[in-house]
């Protein structure tokens, strides 16, 4: 038996941190001898060989309704293949516990005022340790072997690189671009002066994509976060395709095209603007704005 | 034996339509009786009750990998339910087909000229009898016994319902307000004019909402859709717990907080503005701004 069996064998259930239904995941808190473990199940995939094979290996139907020239039943495949995806994090840390546990989310509309005088604030009080990695990235200590473009230019120069969330394939094309100059914080920092930096890295991210991945510009979805996970700038490169990347919802993505546009427009406009952004309800940030919630 | 199962017996497979590895959905042409049958099969999620026995029902673990406190496998859950939703539409059509195909899906950066010259001919060209069940909604000669609120003013009056999408669960609530008048076509038109229109949505939305579900106003994204699929002006009103709901990302869903506050700083901004949008290559509309690719 492997240790990860044994745990498995061992593991006591406490209650379920999060069950994600349309995506079939579900992560589990409980106790393997006295300290925390965190399991999750997740549905595997058809696999695609099989797939010719289901309509036949469907058996056991039940809940069968019929309307007309639709269907629907539930029911079993009765082909031997793994049908769970199972994770184990063991021993587990509290901070383990809240990264899996769902959080109730929250929608902040901050107005310039809310910024200046609380996610400002919050923003210049994070240790600057938190982007040592963005540093190491930028100067070449980590992550060299990774960059696929490189310009140095101290006022425009960026590098881009993949995404620690991409799986590889084209269709999940996830990439970042990220700026040398460290006066960015945010989108609220954007103004006419960074034009010509925006417009780099779209030129270079549309060239670089269709000579790794043959995507076209027009496949691509080029965005900023609001508020973003680190407050350095920069930009991530996804494939139109992968309808469902990570954070691309409105409220939180602001499309490249539309940042450039409304600052040519009004130079002012991050600046003056309401910008709503959806958080969870325990970070430190929506803690800042809801002071009596602490 | 059911229809059903006869029809997955005689089924003869021709290819995959599309495959959505994440949701772990598929849905697979074919042919019954020399007729089209278009099937789906999804894997079925955990039921709540058996979450606390997973740990103890998985076997036959192949794959492992242990890393420090980190560990990964693929097993099976030997606990006997459904683990499959199966659909089917027989006899299918070749619109049915199209419709759940894998699209290839495209930006279009609009620019006012572009809306001018291409999408707005593009819309006045539709049919009238397009949005006939919109109308229904509103003269209440259908879904009469669906509406939440009314607001009979023609000016700024509208209704709310629940969107067709809803599943009835408070996590993923998805409403929809409809505006009486019907010479807003599409965001383009949103002046200052319609401001006392827009706000009275968003406050009966946060206020039927509260009263049905308990839900506060900063739990809920209110948002407009460009394109949308109907060009009557509506509003939709979704959980932010519902962080997948269908169309909320950025290039499709524009936040009503933002649409507001946009035309309160620039009046002329959506009449200005370029507007990026996504939308299949197949769709008339692109064929429209892309008329040698037809």
């Amino acid at each position: 038996m492997t240790a990860l069996e044994v745990t498995l064998r061992k593991f006591k259930f406490t209650r379920i941190l999060s069950h994600d239904t349309r995506n079939k995941l579900v992560y589990v808190l409980g106790n393997v001898d006295d300290q925390l473990a965190i399991l999750s199940f997740e549905r595997a995939q058809y696999d695609d060989a099989l797939i010719p094979e289901l309509a036949k290996h469907t058996c056991q139907l039940q809940d069968v309704i019929e309307n007309n020239i639709y269907g629907w039943a539930l029911g079993n495949i009765d082909i031997q293949q793994p049908d769970t995806r199972i994770k184990i994090i063991y021993p587990a840390t509290e901070l383990h516990v809240k990264k899996y546990e769902q959080q109730d989310r929250r929608m902040i509309v901050e107005t310039p005022t809310m910024y200046r005088d609380i996610t400002r604030p919050y923003i210049q009080s994070l240790p600057s340790e938190r982007i040592q990695w963005v540093t190491n990235i930028l100067n070449g200590t980590s992550e060299a072997d990774r960059i696929i473009y490189r310009d140095n230019d101290p006022q425009n120069g960026f590098v881009i690189l993949p995404d620690m969330k991409w799986d590889g394939t084209c269709e999940s094309l996830y990439w970042v671009a990220i700026a040398f100059r460290n006066d960015i914080t945010c989108l609220r920092d954007l103004t006419p002066a960074h034009i010509p930096l925006l417009k780099s890295i779209q030129k270079a991210a549309y060239e670089k994509v269709k000579e790794n991945t043959n995507l076209d510009a027009d496949q691509l979805r080029l965005f900023i976060h609001y508020q973003p996970s680190y407050y350095h700038f920069h930009v991530h490169i996804t494939a139109i395709a992968f309808a469902d990347a990570p954070g691309v919802v409105a409220g939180q993505a602001h499309l490249l095209d539309n940042v450039i546009d409304n600052i040519e427009m009004y130079p002012e406009y991050y600046q003056r603007a309401t910008l709503p952004f959806v958080i969870g309800n325990n970070h430190p940030l929506y803690l800042a704005h809801h002071p009596q919630s602490e």
